[in-house]
């Protein structure tokens, strides 16, 4: 399975015999609150929602809606709002987890807190996906946002969180190109030697579950026509699902060169803790809130069934 | 002077009061005739062609067209074409250089000989132009072909070879934007800190005739709703005319990008030396061919006049 359109992953969301319940920090947003309520309202979450219970009765009533007084724990403090929507996953009484509207910092530092965090050992990655007008499918540009600038064995980490996310969306076996300028290693060139060695890494098993290629030229990675012209032959030519950032910059260019150039729509989370993290930006639209809340909550459907 | 689109270029080039002569290694092949032909019906170049005569005739023939004898050296050794190519334009013969068919490393080695060459001093990069539907006008990403990993020093070379070229087209100040994945100077990210340097430098008046602008990301760079909501203010928020991409994997992801997603027009070629070199790939479209030495002609424009 591959999807080609958000409308795909949106029926498949509102499809799932479970209803995810999601852990909202620092609820009191409109933004947010907008966003969760669409969510809620098509079947896809269930909200807790976690923070100033003043503010996030108003946030409601901007929109005529209530939630259950059980799920809404008022936690006025930002700090202390992170650590206890963190806890309700801990404790599985929520399947992921939300930021709003408190610095991602804030939320971080929760998560990762050994004893009472949600870290499982894995570096944490920024899993996006873009439905993007000038390609056949979503395209997933990873990291341009979390992992500065990864080593090996972080790259590694990035793919496999980024497989296994994909994985529980229902994708069989993705297609991940770790992209350089070039198609071949070159000693010279770090990022085409260590996209060989993630490769062999995946022909070994140690990266399992999907279908590495690199180094790959982005145009390889996405074109056929142009892969089959340089000769570069491939199951990933042209059909990438993934796409591996060298390194935070070239990620994050990327992400906003579709979004700002292209036209493309972006939805985006956390992966690599032990839940999804829904964590937009300030200047994210509802729209884009909701649709990393419709993702974040197919990624936790394995969650919701315990 | 800004340009929107290559039509704008083209008519440019084609008003010119001095017609530029391009110099031709390797001439004989079919793309490289075709594009060279068209420049020269419309009056942009008088080619000189240099290689294989035979082959260039037949090439030539395909077209149904002719060139005097004086302008074609039958040069069949393809190093051999190339130092011809070079020496054409050291002896004032031509003004500007293109690469037909051979490799690009044959072609740099005679460009970049130090007796005979057209070194000065400077490092060389590869400036390309980008007809981008989704932007207001033309877009210049660089480096994404050339240098690999450009120190301070290099960067500096970078940006005054795109602006030399820019300002030769036309441009009054072009606004320079030194891409990072942030908009503020982070010691943890060396290319905050070297950008931040580029825009002091240009506050100093070390890089004269252009605004540098850096850190900034690319959505600042290019959107200026975004910048505005994130609080950045700039001459060059939302529309940097240049792009300087932090290492070629990042410039060559963003260039293939354009191209192969967004739908862009490419035009390039190599700044740095004495003249501008036109040295499109393999995989190049008559068209591409014809844009690059339409933009090379019009940066040739102030060697043309002497």
């Amino acid at each position: 399975m591959v999807y080609t359109t958000f409308d795909e992953l949106i029926a498949a969301a509102k499809s799932k015999p479970h209803t995810a319940r999601m852990a909202v920090a620092a609820a009191g947003d409109s933004h947010t609150i907008e966003a969760v309520l669409r969510a809620r309202e098509e079947g896809i979450v269930s909200p807790i929602l976690v923070g100033d219970k003043t503010v996030i009765d108003e946030a409601l009533a901007e929109f005529g809606a209530t939630v259950p007084e059980e799920d809404i724990y008022d936690v006025p403090d930002l700090a202390e709002s992170a650590r206890k929507a963190v806890a309700l996953v801990v404790e599985g009484k929520a399947d992921f987890l939300m930021k709003g509207k408190l610095d991602t910092a804030v939320l971080l530092k929760a998560v990762v807190n050994k004893e009472h965090g949600l870290g499982q050992g894995r570096t944490m990655s920024h899993f996006t996906m873009f439905q993007v007008p000038g390609y056949h499918k979503l395209m997933v540009p990873v990291d341009g946002g979390m992992v500065t600038y990864p080593t090996l064995e972080q790259k590694k980490d990035i793919i496999m969180n980024t497989v296994d996310t994909l994985r529980s969306m229902g994708y069989d076996n993705p297609k991940v190109g770790v992209l350089a300028c070039v198609e071949k290693v070159n000693p010279k060139m770090p990022e085409t030697v260590e996209a060989d060695a993630l490769k062999q890494m995946n022909l070994k098993g140690e990266i399992p579950g999907c279908v590495v290629e690199g180094p790959i030229s982005y145009d390889c990675a996405t074109v056929k026509e142009i892969a089959d012209f340089k000769g570069f032959h491939s199951p990933c030519a042209g059909d990438c699902d993934v796409l591996v950032a060298p390194n935070i910059h070239a990620g994050n260019i990327m992400g906003k060169m579709l979004a700002c150039t292209c036209g493309a729509k972006m939805a985006g989370f956390i992966v690599g803790a032990k839940c999804p993290i829904v964590m937009t930006s300030r200047g994210s639209t509802p729209e884009e809130k909701y649709l990393a809340i419709v993702i974040s909550a197919l990624a936790a459907e394995k969650r919701a069934q315990h």
